[in-house]
């Protein structure tokens, strides 16, 4: 087991098949079965309340696992995720970013599963928690070499 | 049972709490234990590929059961969103409105708890589903009565 | 879309892959998109405090979509769950069989997701309700021949 | 934070409100945030195929969080599941026991957030994740002194 890309060489890829991560998502940390992201909090990450938006985290956590698949599998823009779980158990912090850790749990043939820790920057508390499970082109298939 | 708002009350008290509903959603219908809701979808909402993307399907399963609380309930903004889960079982059209249909299936003195079934506009083929719960502030508190 | 096994046929194929499902389940109904199993409430069905137990329900969930897998697919013992999502609404009665009706919402190459809500005989306010997602095997492979 | 209950304690407590906990389910180590339990494999864990039954692993998750909430919580024994997602990743090892890692990410008021990883004893690879919500009866309430 090992990466098809480096953090830099992800970063780059994942800001030309998925234009908005540039301005909303920074890649802190990458190992070969984790990746550390952040979400560079905006007034449009926000509800009511000041806080950071469920679609904002759901965002967060579902192109923590698209940018791991990426890293081990290569380019493979057509990765879809298939289903996803998630806990919100406390208030974020609508003035901090987001951290967001996430660790592999599978890379099969045909389905990828990983986790995710969210935290706002500068507690341990996580703020919510997901899963996400995405469907991986099968190897040498049109859509596994596309993008 | 009975419902706290009509339709247009809803539509008006969503636009004051919860102001970018007006520009993304429209109720197409609402009764004592269900409502039905669409996406005005526009480029803001689609992903690379041109389809509808993951956080916007998040936000309208979302809104359904915080509309469909808010009905029941009346004027109690504070309801959050504790848990949810999604498949996505077929490509959203990218070019279509997307319409999801919601049923309450529990409002309790703590939890509410709706299931979702989106479809792109004018096919009968689910796109997703979803579940979302509620924590709903106990009745008579400051969070009950605030908004 | 049409079944490759009737209700009767099922019930058959279902007792000798999975001989525990005769003393404990039984097909109320079976179409081609949908399927109503029981649970045959016994002792050993039970948590403390005498309602239907957690693992019973989900053991109740995922045999209605195993069912409804094999109903269209044919004899394809093999079909694995990967994902499920519940939701315990309400307190189940320990006394009362337990109905599920179950939807096939989507029956794809590799995948096949679908809903389930579950009654008390003799109420229609659902104690709970389940998304159970199943990966079948290729078609031709080894595993879909298998059983 | 501290625990309201040691493993012996805990031990002995599980056994008088949840007697089949005793055959089923032992607890390998607790602390104020985590606790690991295992699985007793034994044949009526067993699914088709020989490998341990999806109902056994939601049990064993179950038991965890339940037991997580009554070391911190002390004696309350009607702290009711409301929740659960799990994702089945790998095939358990019918002739192992299970064993199941439990952090307790959420305490609160009236909600307990605890998720779980599974593995075959032996393996470094997780046979399942699952994360488990339970309702908390608030302190002073009949619920919360009964068992």
């Amino acid at each position: 087991m090992s990466l098809a890309m480096c953090k830099e060489e992800l970063a780059e890829y994942l800001a030309v098949v998925f234009p908005q991560v540039k301005e909303d998502f920074a890649i802190d940390d990458l190992t070969e079965d984790s990746v550390t992201m952040r979400l560079l909090t905006a007034d449009r990450h926000l509800r009511p309340g000041g806080t950071v938006s469920g679609p904002s985290m759901f965002a967060l956590a579902d192109v923590c696992v698209y940018a791991m698949v990426l890293a081990r599998l290569g380019r493979m823009a057509l990765a879809v995720t298939t289903s996803c779980s998630m806990d919100f158990m406390r208030k974020p912090e609508g003035q901090a970013q987001m951290i967001a850790k996430c660790r592999l749990l599978k890379l099969g043939r045909t389905l990828a599963v990983g986790d995710i820790l969210m935290y706002s920057e500068g507690s341990d508390k996580p703020v919510a928690r997901a899963t996400m499970t995405y469907s991986v082109p099968p190897a040498g298939s049109a859509a596994s070499v596309a993008g």
